[in-house]
């Protein structure tokens, strides 16, 4: 059995041709050019998707489904929401039938990329588990009975909007305290930013070539490895951010795996200690197993993978 | 096809005969009487399901099954925790076949109480739900896919203990800030206290006898219904953290159905037209449909009849 799964971001559009066991045959990619009618866009995927499957030198018959991961909300094969491409109740499906007679599935970005994880990655094996993307944003992906889960309205596994300090930094969803506000690079870059302004003698300000608007979070955390005392507590409190939403995730739903990827999981096993030691003396019920954390396996790759496998699921 | 349904608690054990529907037939009780042996207790337990088969007329052939609600952690039909009763590791299961030989099932209280609500009571009819206890604590119980979830170790559907407030108020569990510090009864009690210390000519000090440690969560929530500035200002915060609290389960779980349950429930419409208006502008899609917002329906009878049920989902 083959899929094609197709990964639908702002800049870029990428598709493959994926088997079974969530193995890549191909990969192409073109350009979003978001401004265009999304008409336009969608019959770009369809072809990407041709393009794709003559790639891995396999005929379009062969190939079961189409799945596409979206940065946005999905429901019953309309895209609800996809803020990054201003698209609003867009008939996704329906359009690509006009390309392509197949079924055609999508879901949010982060929940196939958890979905491939838990297929062909950290979490291969395992009914449940929960991936989190720790980039600008946090985007989660949660699987329950082996299978995505995106709620009753498709609406769910937002985990980056789950309220972690109530009150806390003021939210671009609306609200504050939010996940994503304490536990995204954009924090970690935040709190430097904070850190060296009382601290401008930070290892931190060197990195940055005495420009703290050049502070990224890569900048920090390797501070933070240095032993750079100011970037170490950015990096503490960074950790104690993500250990308190791992706790809560452990709490509500006690998956077998959480799995961390995004850019700010690049820093390995420096980051994914931290978070284990942090999270150990918070577990609720301390004598019962829990979750294993682990990092991520498939990379960038999780978007095509997890998306062509969502058509393996529907079968 | 029937089922008797346990709600063994730290003072009293109740049983009954519940029918498919998720009816009561009888409903026997007893103390626990918890400094005994196990072994005593789960022997009046069994004695207690077979008086309840008596009272509702029926033969125990007639029984398929019988399940107990348990205020703690269950896993592999052992009770793993039991703070109550200072239970720990107690194989439940194992002990009552010593007496009855039918399927014996158990899980966590809130989390039957909420399967009940999802068969019989205010989220009858669907798929997913979660149940909220505001009580001394705060439980609870999330059913998805109809059936009841407990993670995949046992130990979620803890609501309570999910971090609300990030290195906020010290919680009984080890960790700070939990959602049970902001949204139990023992919450509004506590800042009830708090601001009769500052304005302590607020209703609350009459109807509190002049002391302050008479003051409880109903008296607060009276006081707020009759306009004392004070207690509306203990109310209003009590209701941001419920609404916090549900914004988080919606960004998360996107259940079809989130209920109220529990002594602070009792404050009826209330407390959830409140609920309802806070939650409005917190949500994350404005534009989608979500989760509704209800009072549950079944009360103290909700732990019998979930419990009971478990025999249901298990066939």
């Amino acid at each position: 059995m083959l899929y094609i799964g197709v990964d639908l971001g702002g800049t870029g559009i990428k598709a493959g041709v994926v088997n079974e066991r969530g193995e890549i045959l191909s990969k192409v990619s073109a350009p979003t050019l978001r401004e265009r009618p999304y008409q336009e866009i969608i019959a770009d995927i369809a072809s990407l998707c041709r393009r794709a499957a003559d790639e891995a030198g396999v005929q379009m018959e062969e190939i079961c489904a189409i799945g596409a991961g979206v940065p946005g909300i999905c429901r019953a094969g309309v895209i609800a929401f996809c803020t990054n491409l201003f698209w609003h109740d867009i008939p996704f499906v329906e359009e690509m039938h006009k390309y392509i007679r197949k079924p055609v599935y999508i879901d949010n970005d982060a929940t196939v990329a958890g979905y491939a994880e838990s297929i062909a990655g950290v979490s291969a094996g395992t009914q449940s588990s929960v991936f989190l993307t720790l980039g600008t944003g946090v985007g989660g992906g949660i699987v329950l009975n082996g299978h995505p889960y995106s709620g009753a309205h498709g609406v769910g596994s937002e985990v980056g909007h789950a309220i972690l300090k109530m009150d806390g930094e003021p939210c671009t969803c609306g609200n504050s305290g939010c996940v994503e506000r304490y536990a995204s690079a954009t924090a970690i870059i935040r709190e430097g930013r904070r850190a060296l302004e009382k601290e401008p003698d930070s290892l931190m300000m060197e990195m940055c070539g005495g420009d703290p608007e050049k502070l990224d979070a890569k900048m920090v955390i390797d501070c933070a490895k240095a032993g750079d005392p100011a970037a170490k507590r950015v990096f503490e409190a960074y950790v104690h951010a993500i250990a308190a939403t791992i706790v809560s995730i452990i709490n509500l739903l006690d998956p077998e795996v959480i799995a961390l990827g995004g850019g700010v999981s690049k820093a390995g096993e420096f980051l994914l200690d931290a978070v284990r030691e942090a999270v150990k003396p918070m577990i609720f019920m301390k004598d019962m197993p829990y979750a294993r954390i682990e990092l991520a396996k498939l990379g960038a790759d999780a978007g095509i993978i997890g998306a062509a496998l969502l058509g393996r699921t529907a079968q």
